[in-house]
């Protein structure tokens, strides 16, 4: 079914030579794109009877979980453009990391559509989608900062010093913030929303001020 | 969980150099046609015991809906595609602003679906989801007025001084016509499908006309 | 919300320079897929109770209907290609008949179901959906050859007279086994489904022969 | 409706020159991108009134059922491009073997869907449905392999003949084991379940080491 990739060469000219973008950019792309406009099927309005406003004010949690999943996804992919963008070689250990990732990006439909079902729902319900939700967002920062620290060569990394200080500030930020949700997930799931609501503005803040 | 963009030159290799499209345009594209093909989910027959026309006739809401938010989505699609071609740097503003307008395409099928479910019904109903039908047009073409402003240089803007009349007047249409369409949902929801119907062929002769 | 294209420049920046793609292919590329893939959403399987042969088989209009409209909006993919590989100039009418022709193939999903749902009902209700299914077709055949026109510089075409009169004769057979096909829809609906499958079959086979 | 390709230049113009990427594998990566990601509309969670984390895991075939499709369709993929990186000139035929790989994976959504949700269901069912996704998984293993033969020339291969070797074992494991699947699914389906993921962690493992 499969086949090994036998020559060096093969793996080289899957690289983005001659200014051409390497086809994981594009396959990768089309999938940040699915995953990202798939969030829009949970904000589907049932058939309602009564009020559609207050149909619509009680699912707030949809879109309050789109919003925040989508600037969230937005903002991993504007960092996956830039990594790849200084990327010299796509080798097969950070095709399947980039899978890796894409898998964690075709999840977070998952995650936010359960976060809308089950947030204001009982307690124990809640409890599970918000940890869960959590746990993918968590998962996602974690390969991504794995395949950022594989892709971004040593010797790139040495000559930004200075920025790199600011970045790793942001690494411990990401994930701490994400595992701090799967705890508050079991004391307070709309908490989660907050918090995570609060890491999306933090990095669109420090993205549009570092620029 | 994200990380900063810290020389400028990352951002500089997102853009179009040496004729390569640069990943904003690909990831928008998908975007798109992820969204104007999403449209095509609401005019799922659900199962009919009776006639199939007089079933399929009357959800001609859903049909006007899905016709009017492709040949709208489309064009703004294709002036998206202008603006870009024209952008010599991408940098971290424009890529979020391009995330925003990405946004509010994929609302598009959300407000779409409420339009064709709701827009025959009881009169609160009708007007609540024509006022939000119409509210996420009026955003769309805010957001793309900014991003448009912010995309195209003071130079390139001052060389077509003639044509950029005609353009600003063509930008006043467009919200007002989408900012009229949110009162109008209070009046007659039906009215509002045939204003963006007659924005959109308006549009469609002008783009024909200017060629 | 949109802009008039003040310059024939930007027009000529959305062309194929220096060997990149169009943005007008990437943009139909990613419908086509999305469409093509969409058709998949049919063929799942309702629960059900007793044998899960039987309940397939039963569903045997879906699986028919799929192969029937991935092979032809596949053919349409692979000729969309090859026209645009040869376009030197995309202009504004060219965008817009692709549109035209993309709003078609976004439309073959529906088209489908509607086969798929009901040409095993009732007399009146299989009629229909016959009917409309050829009709999409047919009307995608058409905005294709008034594409294809459009798009063929005359010179180009004067260059392969010869290729050119089989072409003609291929042309003469798509939309009129269509238009053939909403006919037949009024006198027996699966027999629509056997048309469709041989036109498919013929296409198949003359593109592998003139190869 | 469809027209010859008259020229073999048209069919030149198809392939990558100049360092550009193929329209094939730009269509062909938004098909496995469209693909890959609706496997997510699987994990969907229906109303639940009791125990979340008891559906949850009630519904343990859906997560096992997306994470072998998703490595499986991630690996094909992969092979893909490199199969393409290294493709000289795509003809007709190449073209269409690629649109039957394509309908293959479009396919694995739908045996994915059906081996969620009827693998842990009565004997006569989980059969079926085991059978079914094992049989689209062989087939696309088939019409990949049949893809890679026609695609890579005579030469390179020869050039390689060591790990060509290797890739025929490859080869021969990937087919033989998925039609093992289809015999192992009229015995027990949940060990196709587990086979499937054994083979999955095979290439990942192999095309790791071979790197």
């Amino acid at each position: 079914m499969l086949l090994n990739q036998p020559q060096p060469e093969a793996v080289m000219s899957a690289v983005d030579v001659a200014g051409r973008h390497s086809r994981v950019e594009l396959f990768s792309d089309a999938v940040f794109a699915v995953a990202i406009t798939l969030l829009v099927l949970d904000l589907r309005v049932p058939d309602v009877a009564g009020s559609l406003t207050a149909a619509l004010a009680d699912r707030w949690p949809a879109f309050a979980a789109f919003a925040i999943s989508f600037v969230t996804v937005g903002c991993i992919w504007v960092n996956h453009s830039k990594v790849f963008a200084s990327v010299q070689r796509v080798d097969t250990v950070l095709l399947f990391l980039n899978l890796a990732l894409l898998m964690c990006v075709v999840l977070v439909p998952f995650g936010t559509s359960l976060m809308a079902s089950y947030v204001t729902k009982a307690d124990t319900q809640s409890h599970i989608a918000a940890a869960i939700f959590s746990a993918i967002m968590f998962l996602m920062g974690v390969v991504f900062n794995v395949l950022y620290r594989r892709a971004t060569p040593a010797g790139a990394t040495a000559a930004h010093r200075g920025s790199k200080k600011v970045s790793t500030l942001s690494f411990a930020v990401g994930p701490a913030a994400n595992g701090l949700g799967i705890g508050l997930a079991f004391i307070n799931p709309v908490a989660v929303l907050i918090l995570f609501a609060g890491v999306a503005v933090y990095y669109l803040a420090q993205e549009l001020i570092s620029t």
